[in-house]
């Protein structure tokens, strides 16, 4: 791509939504590449996964920042190792996995680094079909934080919030990844385990559920496969 | 007060402005008090300030967090050695102290509190007399961040924003800290120096200036303090 294309601040956490929109960033921005370290039990393996993408993009300009408050304040089974992480499938309401207001973490160091460094854009991997749960993945919450960034950063800086797979369903999501050559291989989605793959909480069984739907195989290894998991997240 | 009061998390950054801000939020509320430390280079000073604030108002909810990620992004000179904090007076335009999108990361790191402990508020010292320098001290920015809080944490949450002293000018901050009785003989604003004052950055020059309209001597000591200090910052 052109050497001249703007610069972008990619969020990616390790996982296939941030991944596959690095993927899409890429065709029309320069990447440097953020993740953001919270206390989340997965940490080290999420924090690998990041490094791989990064390799594998050619991402020189990357940025590891580390939140130790999250655990201070406490509040959610990721970052609180005595609140179990639910193993029992999906259930309406907001998860125990939810972290207060988590987004505007991650979006404010995004944010601050773009405008150190003259990017022009943050790119998020948020999915709308997660809302349900969380309360900060819906694009009205995207909106509202543009706004904050046209209001509170240089005049201009002209930093946009982008949010490519908001509206996506999560098997549009790997589809879309496997059209770009994502490496979808090198991401990492369990709550639970940092070897392999748990492949029965929520966040497994959202994935597995997406990959057998859009009709390809999961590259990454499980633990535990189970039958019912395309099932029983199947519309 | 009585015990029923909502709570509050109050951002205490050490300075005069939050000090006077927690001595308003105790009107109507319960405090806890957050320090961010991020990397500023006076932060012990300032640290111990906020320590100091809080024993005051006898605050046992205490929280300080850490963001190393500042100095990582850099391009200012609160945390970053390398460009000289200015001794010129004040000058027109962002001034080089400005850190990039610093409020927000303050602000998300109060509202993730706030959620996790159920307050029902966040209070910051923002001051739009500053704004003609840092882009996040104008109501406007906060008006868009409560929006964004409204959209990113739980419907039941609730919590407010408030920023009791924005329209106040320096001046009358002093006025109403000392009608409150806060112990402005404990905050700590200097942006060079951890134990005496410099009297000459432009965080001592407004300070000084605003003392003197208020028609109160400042009662923290100076090393030095420059006769031109209030004329120069006089209207």
């Amino acid at each position: 791509m052109a050497g001249e294309a703007p610069k972008a601040v990619v969020l990616v956490s390790g996982g296939m939504d941030s991944c596959v929109t690095a993927a899409i960033a890429r065709l029309t921005h320069r990447l440097a590449m953020l993740h953001v370290s919270y206390g989340q039990l997965t940490e080290r393996r999420e924090r690998r996964a990041f490094e791989q993408i990064a390799d594998f993009y050619g991402v020189s300009e990357r940025l590891v920042a580390r939140m130790d408050h999250f655990r201070q304040i406490g509040g959610s089974a990721l970052v609180d190792p005595s609140i179990p992480v639910p193993e029992a499938g999906l259930v309406p309401g907001i998860p125990v996995t939810y972290v207060p207001f988590r987004n505007a973490h991650l979006l404010a160091v995004a944010v601050s680094w773009a405008e150190a460094m003259g990017a022009r854009a943050v790119f998020i991997g948020a999915v709308a079909e997660d809302s349900s749960g969380y309360p900060d993945c819906r694009p009205e919450y995207y909106e509202a934080f543009a706004e904050v960034v046209r209001r509170g950063t240089r005049p201009e800086s002209g930093i946009e919030i982008r949010t490519p797979v908001i509206g996506m369903r999560k098997e549009e999501i790997v589809r879309r990844g496997m059209d770009l050559g994502a490496p979808l291989d090198r991401t990492w989605s369990c709550y639970q385990a940092e070897e392999q793959a748990c492949g029965v909480c929520d966040s497994c069984l959202l994935r597995l559920g997406a990959f057998a739907r859009a009709g390809f195989a999961d590259p990454i290894p499980y633990r535990a496969r189970p039958a019912v998991a395309s099932a029983r997240v199947a519309p």
